[in-house]
This record gives C-alpha cells, structure tokens and sequence, in this order.
C-alpha cells in the first residue's frame, strides 16, 4: 500500500518501492529513528532493530517510552539512512551525498514471553553473528526486564544516489576543477579486551569473523 | 530550558545537558532524522545539516516537504547518532553498542534571500571543508532553488555510551568467553574521479585534505 505519504516526492529517479531492495537495505543496517507523536508533538528515538520478514524488531527496557509509546499501537515512523560517499562537483551546487535510504511508516505491538527469546538471539546475532551460541542462555530476570516491539511495515520506501556528480551535461564539466567522489567505507578500529576479561582468553571465532568482515568492508552499516 | 520531553529517562549515567559536550557531537555529524508531525501522524525525514550558534541549518529544493513543513513554524525533532563501537560482554543480556547521540527540539524559520550565500557555503564546507573557495560561485538561479531553514535548538540532551561491557562486577566476570569493545571507524573508501573529468586534473587540495582526514580518523561521523 502507498499513500501520500509515502511517496517520494524530490528526486523521484532516486527512488525505489521494491520489496527486494528495500529489504537488502534494510538487513544491511542496525540503527533506525524512530518518529511517534506524544502529546501531538513530535520525538524522534535513535535506536536498534533487526528485520523479520514484514515487521522490524525494536527492544529496550519494559519501562522505556520507545517500548511503552512503541507497544501502545500509535503511528509510528522508521527512518534509516548511511551516507557512502561524498559527491564532489564543480560547482557549489550540484555538491552531494551519495547514500541509502528508508522510511517506514507502521505500528508496533508488543511481543509477548514466548516469542521474545528468539527475537533477543536476532539482536546479539545482529551484533555479531554467532555470538549467542557462544554465551550462557538469559535468565529468566533478563528476559523479563527486557520487551521487544514488533513494528509492521505498513507503508514503505527507499531512495538512493549512486555515482558520480550531475553536472557533466552543463558547461561546469569543462571547468578545470577536479570533480568525483570520495567513497566512505565503516572500517575495524580496534579490538579491545574488558579490563576484567580472564587472561589468556581469545576473541571467540564469532568476533574473529566479525573483524574479518569490518577488515574487508562486509560489515553493517551504522 | 528542559521539560520531560528532553530530559534522559533510561540509563541516566549516559546522559548529558552540557552545551560544549553537545556542541562537540554536533559538531562531528553532519546526518540528522527531522522529525515532524503531518496531519497527526509523524514522519521522519533523514537529510544533512550544520550548526551555526544556536540553531541547526537544513537545506534542500524550495518545493520540498522538508523545507514546507520546517518553515512553517511547527515542532520539529532532530535526532543524531553514531556507533562507534560494538560491545561484547560474557552475556546476550549486556550486549550493546558505544555511541553518541543528541536530541533536539525546536522549531524553523526559512532564511531570507541574504542569509543564503553564506549558508550554503557553509553545507559545502561540511562536505569537504575549503572546497567552496575552490568553486565559481552559485548563479542567482542555483541560489532561487535552494532553500535554507534555521531550526532554533530550543532543548537538547545527549546521551553517550563508551568503554567496555557492563558485566565485570556479576558472576559473569569470570566466565570463559572473551569479553570486549571491537571499536569502529569511518575510513577512506576510493576516490574516484568524475568519468568527464577534464583530464589530467588532480584532486583540489580541500579533498586531500579531507581525504587524510579519512584515513586517520579524524573525518566526521555519517
């Protein structure tokens, strides 16, 4: 379904409402800002989510306005969005951001005991894939602290710019000035033991993996 | 000024109201999520921004949702955020992620014809700084275009997580599984020149420079 709202109004060539895409997009990220109305102004809540099939996964504490506000049904808005590269033009104007987009327009509800534990193993495998085998099983004061909301993905759309600059059609790209783009890539920093970590200990294979994606630029994007 | 609605609820410790603090992380991101509400219900609208004093600058086609609604005087929320790192503790239940984020509320006002050169400047100085200078200057048509809005940081807070896992006091501080922080960077991809390029250009010096600032970690957080 897709209303006004929906719709991608500016730059409509950059725009995409294929289920496949907006998917591949969606999976490659882990942050969202999430939009609800309180009181009819607006709040804005950066935070987690993993995509399973139509709904995206929010969780937090059960007493946190994200999961009280996300759990009480009201409209909801999703944005997610990385920047992958500066366009640099010839001309002030037609400078740019190449990135990928998607604003999710949904309502949330609450998952209930049974099905929490498998949402939970979803946002440590989205940390780093394959962590949660490698980690005792929550307890039951765990689980019980932390909700997790189901949002659906009730209206959808992505928009995204690739490429080179858009001014080699007008007398700028005779300009003597260099013109492209620089691409961006997340990178591994460092990897840091916990103070208290047991000596002697390795990096399980998990994060030895999730380095090697950072390393070769297979990793999400933040 | 700080009522409810900006005032940190979850996780206290993470949070912080200090100008300079603030200022730093806005001043290190050029990404927000403008939240707002239309007919009720919220929307989300990821675009890129710049701090000038005490208010936040958004750009974009006069024509626009973005600059329709920012201009119009009603509520807005801008939410900025980054990962900086990945937090692996010894349980799912402590995982988490480093990052910092800010909160704004306010409202926009556009701005007149003769605030605009200078504001523009200012958006392509945050791509890659010096490179306006190194351009021929915007058209009075460029300039019709583009339209700018002033959002007033009416309250603020920031919340910031860093260092290792949370569990180094519980029974878990002992278990047999590495424990740590895999930190995070936003590195140089490639630089690829624009295909038209006029050929045997070098990159201009504001994008060696920006470049550098890549690949030793000093450019800003998208």
């Amino acid at each position: 379904m897709r209303s006004g709202r929906s719709t991608v109004r500016r730059s409509r060539e950059r725009a995409s409402y294929d289920p496949e895409v907006i998917n591949e997009i969606l999976d490659r990220h882990r942050i969202c800002h999430v939009g609800l109305v309180e009181e009819g102004l607006p709040v804005v809540i950066p935070t987690m989510y993993v995509r399973v099939g139509d709904e995206l996964l929010l969780h937090g504490s059960h007493i946190s306005r994200l999961i009280r506000e996300g759990s009480s049904g009201t409209a909801l808005c999703l944005s997610i969005m990385s920047v992958s590269g500066l366009v640099l033009a010839r001309s002030a104007f037609e400078h740019s951001l190449n990135y990928e987009s998607v604003v999710v327009f949904g309502r949330g509800r609450l998952l209930g005991e049974k099905e929490k534990p498998a949402a939970l193993e979803k946002f440590t495998e989205a940390i780093v894939p394959g962590r949660w085998s490698e980690l005792r099983p929550p307890t039951k004061a765990e689980l019980r602290s932390t909700s997790v909301v189901a949002v659906t993905i009730d209206e959808v759309s992505a928009k995204i710019r690739t490429g080179p600059p858009d001014d080699a059609q007008g007398t700028d790209a005779e300009d003597h000035v260099w013109a492209g783009e620089l691409t961006l890539r997340v990178g591994l920093g460092d990897l840091v033991p916990a103070p208290e970590c047991v000596s002697g200990l390795s990096p399980t294979e998990s994060i030895v993996s999730m380095s090697n994606a950072l390393r070769e630029g297979r990793a999400p994007r933040y």
